[in-house]
């Protein structure tokens, strides 16, 4: 059973009153969100969602990742802790999800890192991925560049893998975003800057990854995925600064982050979104 | 080695004095509760069992997972992140759990959501599990009517799964439990109602999870399984509200969940728990 | 591609000072850290690790952990929630350290628990650890003797355990490293002992595995692996004797611990470091 989702009109990337709206269809819908992610990331994941308003479930058994990768409003793929089995269950759970009409999104983590990431993300790439978000060395790497870095943290800013994203937008039809201390959002042909967000986010494993599943849940509830994409940036970004404001470290940030998602009100949201 | 059990009066599971015992058990003897449980439980799962005092252990590999599990004073098993492997661990698991003696609990995570987990719960519950617990939809499911809901989160309310809860009790010779805004624990002939709790816990995801896991730590102090799943639920709730009055969002509730239990007093047990 | 290590004089591992120098330098050069970890450590591991100043990886499919252990500056492995597949990614990257000249910690959990997790321990061993790193049961049976317990907490004192580490660390060549409520690290020749922590660290779940992936940053960026075992032990330790004094329970310690570390300053490590 496929989401019910309305078509929409094409939204304006850029009006805050448009993540305001987002964050409200979460929090009335209550969207199922499938996660086929990395063991650090779960927890976050679910938690992040669970704060948005969604539903999210975790899942990788071949023997169900079709029925709920179907069922469910969008689905997250994240190849941060990925294996051989993981990878068929990836795989699988996409093309059910193109076949269901269900958008999904791409978390290439670490695919600069490693020739095996690489093709796995290749392969992934060609299921028609709705969004594909990822930091600047990953883009620069899926675009055909070189990305830098040995690990999962970026080397490069999100600015110098702008034109790949471009590249990689148009080749693949997916909305791309890069994030870094600005974002960076297109989908070929038009390009969104969000400047919201804080540098301890960088201190928190899988909070990238978790933004991921958050593009994901708006995705359920906006048919326009650039919007969508967008949206999901600023809410974490304004988030983030919510909770850098209460945090005195990484930890207590990471607690704030999800309670400010879940706390968040439409004034702030309206008042602080910086998008150009 | 079996965990040294002493057999026990039957005792009145609506009496707030034997949940404060319970608890004080739990702290003095640290029974070993052996988890096979699902990925994003582990953490919460591990760190609820520490902070009520007992010793947690998660294993799930083939080669060695029957010697923890006859070792253990209880084993929870919970099919979140099932997969083909997982599976054929779990089933050993409970099996060596029965042989030994060691009282198990079933927690049939999203069995409403796929073929595949019905399977396997029903696989499981052919084992002797010592007790179910489950959300509404899943219990639902299980008691043989339809759960409903698509994901792992319930879309009834507990209330409307007593008679299957009833019935799946008499036909497993389980204690069951269905946790909701109010949770019901029956033998089959018994029911027992516990209103303490707080929605937040809705909002955390594995929650449930975990308190699966005290349910284990229960038995394991406890003969006597229709108390053993109440105190517990009684604890995680009396917990819940505690940590409700010191928490902004879901994830500071988390933290304070925790932080409760560890420090929870009998005068506080005593005055809240609300079973009927 | 190796991790630039600058051979350095060998520093006396007693000196407060150069505790210090280690937070430094995992500050300036962020080294990556490749853990092959188990489900329930990966997230404290992660984020203990970017508290600290290092940038972590989490891989184990065995198409990969060869190309990332040998990049890295420094791999943890632990053995916390082994099976087959896992084990053979272990050893793949222990002999892609070790071929790559990259300091390698292991973390025996359990060890004393299981038959199986004694002979994967054992082989383990064989791969030239730098730095072993338990409990004292843990230790206890590595080196020999009987380590008591039957979960993954020890049930005997650091101290019972000095004749098994001094044993072991001549027979392996490693550091060997005993956690407890005072710590001992052993070359097998010298003995230093470390009396920073609290008792708090023992409620909370694989706060052992996150000091191991710490034990692993260090040696990233100091080449003596007798002081940098002690410069993990001392700043989990200072950490912990910090987050205690804001901490509630053992939720809310567990936030202050990593906070605490990311906030550390010279002063404190420097006079309240008891290393002996």
């Amino acid at each position: 059973m496929t989401q019910d989702r309305t078509p929409e009109e094409r939204t304006d990337p850029k009006d805050p009153a448009e993540v305001w709206r987002s964050l409200s269809l979460l929090r009335s819908q209550r969207p199922l969100v499938h996660c086929v992610t990395n063991y650090v990331a779960m927890d976050i994941s679910a938690n992040l969602l669970l704060a948005a308003g969604a539903s999210p479930v975790m899942a990788h058994a071949l023997e169900e990742v079709e029925d709920i990768a179907g069922a469910a409003g969008a689905l997250a793929i994240n190849i941060g802790t990925l294996d051989e089995r993981w990878v068929e269950s990836m795989l699988a759970a996409a093309k059910a999800a193109v076949e269901a009409g269900v958008p999904w999104v791409l978390d290439p983590v670490g695919v600069n890192a490693t020739a095996y990431r690489l093709e796995v993300a290749k392969r992934l790439m060609g299921l028609q991925p709705t969004v594909i978000r990822g930091n600047a060395s990953e883009i620069a790497t899926l675009g055909g560049g070189g990305g830098g870095g040995q690990g999962v943290d970026s080397t490069i800013e999100s600015f110098d893998a702008l034109d790949a994203a471009q590249e990689l937008a148009r080749k693949t039809g997916a909305v791309v975003a890069i994030t870094g201390a600005v974002d960076y959002v297109t989908n070929g042909r038009e390009l969104v800057a969000v400047a919201n967000g804080h540098e301890l986010m960088s201190r928190v494993t899988a909070v990238g990854c978790a933004l991921t599943a958050l593009t994901a849940a708006c995705l359920a509830v906006r048919a326009d995925a650039l919007s969508a994409a967008v949206h999901s940036l600023v809410l974490m970004g304004i988030a983030g600064e919510l909770a850098a404001e209460r945090a005195q470290g990484p930890a207590s940030f990471r607690m704030q982050l999800l309670d400010s998602l879940y706390l968040l009100e439409e004034p702030q949201v309206r008042e602080t979104a910086r998008i150009g």
